[in-house]
């Protein structure tokens, strides 16, 4: 029996994976993996996810350089989340160009409030006439 | 408007919740939230998840008395993810007595590890003869 036959995938085929900094403790962002992805993960030693939007894998970094290299790899008690410790190259993994996609608070007036700068603009990273893949790649809300 | 709506829920209504230790960092578990659970999270000032498995809302800690006082609630940059930084009243989140439900890691022969001792019987934290209605709280893959 594999190891990923412990992991209980969604109706969809995915798992929630949530990528925490290895150094910081921080938690950068939260995706999506399907069966493959999480494979590729563990042999690759860095975090692939699958892209609900793009309806395909997506290596991390793979237009951004953003690549999480993988420190440790958790499931959770139930099966049905994966916990990334990752080495984040570049300190940013937001594809807004902050460090982590949790980059907003809530008040106690009941507001949002963005408490990160961007470290990176995104035409930086991502070049301005680009198609920006990777920008799109946690923004797949469907 | 309010910071509800920009919070995106999914075809389920829930969006994926994370907790955080506030003190040591450590992820201590991934849950979802409805609107409901969401708004009641912000307003009680502790952790209040939609139970997929029981199909109502969850107060951490309603059973087992861990409770998670919120600290910090952040979204993410798609806003279909929200990470919780908490107080872990009792230090236990995972309803098996751990301190955090992602208490295995993958090895590197592919076997999931336990690395995190059990603080304190499920058994003693529920009662043998409950109903342990927390305890299956987090364990609804549903």
């Amino acid at each position: 029996m594999s190891w990923l036959d412990e992991v209980n995938f969604n109706r969809d085929g995915l798992v929630a994976a949530t990528a925490q900094d290895h150094h910081t403790g921080r938690i950068l962002m939260q995706a999506w993996m399907n069966r493959e992805a999480l494979a590729l993960t563990a042999k690759e030693q860095q975090a692939v996810y699958w892209s609900r939007s793009r309806g395909k894998l997506w290596r991390k970094g793979e237009s951004s350089g953003h690549v999480q290299k993988l420190h440790e790899l958790r499931l959770d008690c139930d099966g049905d989340s994966i916990l990334l410790v990752v080495e984040q190259l570049g300190g940013i993994a937001c594809h807004t160009g902050r460090e982590s996609c949790f980059y907003r608070k809530l008040t106690e007036e009941g507001q949002w409030l963005t408490t990160d700068g961007v470290l990176k603009s995104p035409d930086a990273i991502y070049g301005a006439f680009s198609e920006q893949a990777d920008k799109s790649g946690n923004s797949d809300n469907g």
